[in-house]
């Protein structure tokens, strides 16, 4: 399929400024408990984005190809870190889709997919971290 | 270390607005090849950059605590994605980081942290995904 390349260069202190493609470059630096300064994305948020997104675009991929109309969705991911005898390490990644269908009658369609959005994810899969997968689905009010 | 959170909202089409504490909010998208839109973040860049920056923050960690002031750096991260019999999976990820010394005497201690970089990386510690790191050292001009 191809490489993902990015890549970053120094701005001023901690603070780098991230590119790939022709994105909008993002600034990162370590998180505040790290030392570094407050308002800025930190490695590990970008890690827990990456698995939140990448279960998204999944989801997304396959509701699409199932005919499956959305009208929203949110999708909440947090990665618990805790010092272990190594250092620091994710303990876990917990994940919460919630989508809303623009026809409820899909719902089961939707609830379906829910354990395909683990095996599908590149991202998941390259974790050796575990992964909590939760899949959440509202109707339209 | 308590929690890293990130959230994810429907924006339009295939592209959600990520947000974590008050970092400026990051556009994110299925890449081209999948679907996605072009100009925005992909999950996939999401996650070489976490990994770059994460290499690249405990590189600032390490070298301020020796004393070692550097004029600047940049960082290259790559990951390479193959269609497996399992689906598309990454197979390995490369993290190229240059640094510029103020006083190119301080290379062989930059030089030596460059095993101590992977070991000490929450997010290089979470993947199961082969991790190749360079590290030079260049003096300012």
């Amino acid at each position: 399929m191809g490489d993902y390349e990015v890549k970053l260069e120094w701005r001023e202190g901690k603070i780098a400024r991230m590119e790939a493609r022709q994105n909008p470059a993002v600034l990162v630096a370590p998180p505040p408990e790290f030392g570094g300064p407050e308002g800025y994305w930190s490695p590990e948020e970008l890690l827990v984005g990456a698995l939140g997104s990448c279960l998204l675009s999944t989801l997304l991929y396959f509701t699409e190809r199932g005919g499956v109309e959305l009208a929203a969705y949110t999708v909440t991911a947090r990665g618990a870190m805790a010092k272990t005898a190594q250092g620091l390490r994710f303990t876990t990644m917990d994940v919460t889709l919630t989508v809303t269908l623009k026809d409820p009658a899909q719902a089961p369609k939707v609830e379906a997919l829910r354990d395909k959005l683990e095996q599908y994810c590149p991202v998941s899969q390259s974790l050796k971290v575990p992964v909590r997968v939760e899949l959440w689905v509202d109707a339209a009010v």
